[in-house]
């Protein structure tokens, strides 16, 4: 997780307006840094005021609440994720199965960065739905959509040049992938370690192959 | 999750031994439910008290803390997934390939049976184990450890028996498996239905038998 994940607006904001973003920004990043952590249940909201040293009345004038917070997290952690995606599984300099291949390495890279403490904020929501707040759900079902979306694009650049076999099913093995890569993720965590998001990608792409 | 989740004592114990492991019992079959369903972080000892109606002060004669009790959770979790998987991968009566099958269709009914609202503990405390103890993250690893050997000892009988290729890794293809499966019970129970369980179990066996 990078810190640009709040996308930068565009030119200069007026003076008291850049304060405002700059707080409420602060307030976010660190909300995506929390729950790509320890998911939502176990992060609290004083916890994350106190990391960043911002006062709880500034909290609840941006957000309202916590859960509303967590939907913009949501929102903001999907719109990242989606430039990144757009950015790796689209890149005309690499072939399809290249870019998917960066895209384990980007995914490995930025999980070591943070020592393989920081999974994926949609995969932990995902996995404590049952405490959160039912809007959540189709959001995060909405951004799986998006994802599979995307790699299924991807794969079907790769059936048509000829790097997978024309009998492949690119819809299933989209879904595929990122059924099992967001348990990757979560192994990675639990081991502290890059061996498990490996061991899934060799076998997806012998899967795909074959 | 079914009630058999803690293993029966042999024969009839003492009355008033009886009425301490029948509140102990009750406690741990209320703290599964609850670990499977929402995962650690997102569980109130209050709350589990009141589900079953047992005082604070019998939580804490018993376990001592939540984090002895969440131990032991894991505990008895991974000893009734061990006979579980012991009574369905070593089933004479079945192929080894018929046995995989077999624990995939049992793990949809048993999700079925809570409306794809529980998951399975291992994985839920896995995804949140940053805000965990941390000395559930050697048990944790152990349990899934103990499920890949059990696989891989289902896959070579496989292959023993021509089931598979020979040129298969089948101490890999059990990681994967495992890696994968756990993704899929996340989905399953973010969708609400079967379906990421049965695209998964495809793909893994397409890969089996490739």
């Amino acid at each position: 997780m990078e810190t640009s994940i709040v996308a930068r607006r565009r030119g200069r904001p007026p003076k008291e307006l850049a304060g405002f973003s700059e707080t409420r920004d602060t307030l976010l990043r660190a909300g995506v840094a929390a729950l790509t952590e320890k998911g939502f249940s176990a992060t609290g909201i004083d916890e994350i005021l106190r990391s960043v040293n911002v006062p709880k009345g500034s909290f609840y004038h941006y957000f309202g609440s916590k859960e509303s917070f967590g939907a913009e997290l949501i929102d903001i952690y999907a719109a990242y994720f989606a430039r990144k995606l757009d950015r790796i599984l689209t890149d005309p300099t690499r072939t399809p199965l290249e870019r998917l291949r960066d895209f384990t390495a980007d995914a490995e890279a930025g999980m070591k960065r943070y020592q393989f403490r920081r999974g994926c904020l949609v995969g932990n929501l995902g996995q404590e739905m049952n405490a959160l707040p039912q809007t959540y759900r189709k959001k995060l079902r909405d951004v799986f959509d998006d994802w599979q979306a995307r790699t299924e694009r991807c794969l079907l650049e790769a059936r048509e040049t000829g790097q997978i076999p024309a009998n492949k099913n690119c819809k299933a093995l989209a879904e595929f992938f990122w059924i099992g890569w967001e348990g990757a993720v979560l192994r990675a965590k639990l081991d502290g370690g890059p061996k498990p998001l490996r061991v899934f990608a060799d076998g997806f792409f012998s899967v795909l192959t074959s």
